[in-house]
């Protein structure tokens, strides 16, 4: 069965991605492609509005697309609780589901989500995020996120914090500490984003390394996600919901 | 509470670490450590067996424990169907569990069941393991086990064959191929046992690697068996099913 | 000082990336950027030619630009020892040098050479090289290459075969064998083109990587012949002469 | 030819495997396995003395050493400038050679000095280095003195500070800094001594890794010392010197 797909955001970076890969899909039709300040009326007939733009312009495009009978899912940033709050209203009284996500790279969500599955088995853990160097935070909110999961599954765990002996530091050394989790940021020409947990025990360690080399990675979680969002009552915040991991 | 262990194959290279490992937990206490000839009655008392002997000696110490109210606990090999049903027999006129295991690794166990979790969500994946020198088969037994669990987990998803252009070819290139996974071994001076399934898509690759450095690296693992072979009832086969990862 | 270059195939993938890179940096001019069919005319006053074209074209352009005073730095593949021996003939009656090179990657280049500076070192040594899907060899020319360069180094060095003690072995596990140095070609969707060598002893390995991510990779290494060659006398065949490295 | 070689400090751990790697090799001839309070007559006869001992002994062993008309090779540490200077001039009137390494793991050295040759080539470069969680310093000294060789590097090369955007940076997340060049350090139990300098440019990266899995790996390294000094005149400080990569 097709599902019928508008992009709103289509002359955008990750829009044009998305259109192209609607297309490309076999069991997706493209129904309408939205730029700034086109009608939504033209997604009449979809199944699922895919919204790509900015945080300025999604809640319309959500609240509108609701009210329309279609499901939304959408990588725009600026989901705040109340933001969500109010989708969570919107989608209840349409009767249609969402799916919001930051990140749908599904490799780099599966290192987050597996990290936090290996996390309490192990004495030590360390997050080791590379990007580009025109990044401008460090280190990446997807290192963040996952040492913050991590984290989460020791204390559940009752794990208390990786051995660490060291007396003499030359400061930064050690990495940023988030949730007592020890974070390092690479910044290197050549890479796109990368991310890599290790955890030890004696004698092993396991290393869970994700490499995103380009735009391209997030068309597959997307698509995942236009795929499903029919089956998937309510709103969810975060794919890896959707990975059924459990 | 303290549980009480009796360790069969006690001068072993791996009997002697265990016995080591479970003096040095808090919460379990050696009662017996039995080597070749030793009567298992000095287990008597305690709660769990841990036998790391031989093919030709395990299956009268698993009969003999249960007998006396013991679990189990093994890492020996051999263990056939025929075995595991003759064991599940005992065990359950005994009312008490086994756990046969031949990987106590758990960083290697999460290789291959994290393998299997993520394998439906990308077109290309293969398997590198990295042994030392001395290894007389290739690949590993893990590798092969890797490969089958990916293969099946693959083709539940109804996903086909890893793409794959190559037409020219230098014999054994592109590895040995495992219920259709390319599978490589590298013998390297230096290393212990080492094992990386790489999994791709468009933009994005997965990687999760375990390297276990020496023998030590099976103690967590058995002392997670010994912890909890009380609370799983029956005969368990492999370590993954007292990892609670779903 | 500016390098005034001319560029021969500017339209095609790499060559308008080409064209792109030395209009980027201050110190070379872009003088000319030839199609097919453009006249080398256009060439005139430049100091070096960059030939990015095809074996059936790049004779005629070297031979050329020679005759017209310009140094030639070149990418285009099909250099027999013949056609060697007639550009060493030209370069030596114009006074002029030729760079020939068919990988312009600085780090695939320093990966096989400082693999072959490590080689005498360690007792075992392998090659694990890991390419997009659409490859059509295995291994690669690069893969192949490294392995010669490794195992000329080893025997110069007196070493014998890396231990293995491999007896039992599902067909290809242990890869195809170049001089006697093992080689493993991976391929995976995601991936460009990646090249690891191990190399291992009592205790240690040491393992060199390149990734290279995009055609772009092969900018600096094209730049950096365009420089040198007018210092560099003569024909000299592979950029790693131009790398300095002893 | 058989080298006859007296070691001191024989019953330490580096020393007792110093020891068994002299008595293992065919031609090497232990004459000697001093430990503390023997004298160095015994080594007399001996054609190079393999100091292991402690900075409060060294002196003495390397002035006697050298003063019976032995080679000298040592892995002692506290060699100040005074103390070399001090050396100098002993094998000076002596007429024979000293070696003075504080690594003699080959792979570790070769990381360093092959990380330093390819630097220049390089916009990006840092350093990540791996212990075991006992360490008491962060960096460690070889990432630090890898920092300075690189760093070294790129100012005879003319380049300017790798690129780095950042502007918002949890405290330490991009690493301690030395001469301009970020080093992260990793703690990590399973882990011995691992170190990773990666280079970047556009579209690539080059990773040069070094993993020590146990104080086997110093051997080969210091048997090579043993091997060659009696042909490398003077008092040399560093392994790399014996390596001859230039």
């Amino acid at each position: 069965m097709t599902v019928r797909v508008a992009v709103a955001g289509a002359r955008g970076r990750m829009g044009s991605q998305a259109v192209a890969a609607v297309e490309a899909a076999a069991d997706l039709e493209l129904v309408a492609a939205l730029g700034r300040g086109d009608s939504l009326d033209a997604a009449a007939g979809a199944d699922v509005l895919v919204d790509l733009t900015v945080p300025g312009s999604v809640m319309a495009n959500v609240e509108g697309a609701l009210a329309r009978g279609l499901h939304v899912v959408t990588g725009t940033t600026g989901f705040t609780p109340e933001r969500v709050a109010q989708v969570e209203g919107w989608a209840a009284a349409a009767g249609r589901n969402v799916l919001i996500a930051t990140n749908f790279g599904i490799g780099a969500v599966l290192v987050m989500q597996l990290a936090a599955k290996a996390a309490r088995f192990f004495e030590s853990v360390e997050v080791v995020e590379l990007h580009h160097p025109g990044k401008v935070d460090a280190p990446s909110g997807s290192a963040i996120r996952t040492a913050q999961l991590v984290a989460a599954a020791r204390a559940e765990a009752g794990l208390g914090p990786s051995p660490d002996a060291t007396e003499t530091e030359l400061p930064g050394a050690r990495g940023a500490v988030v949730d007592g989790i020890h974070v390092h940021a690479v910044r290197m020409r050549g890479m796109t984003a990368h991310q890599e947990v290790i955890l030890g025990g004696p004698g092993e360690t396991l290393t869970l390394r994700d490499d995103t080399y380009d735009r391209s990675a997030y068309m597959p979680g997307l698509l995942l996600g236009v795929r499903q969002v029919a089956q998937r009552p309510g709103v969810t915040v975060g794919l890896e919901h959707y990975l059924d991991l459990d």
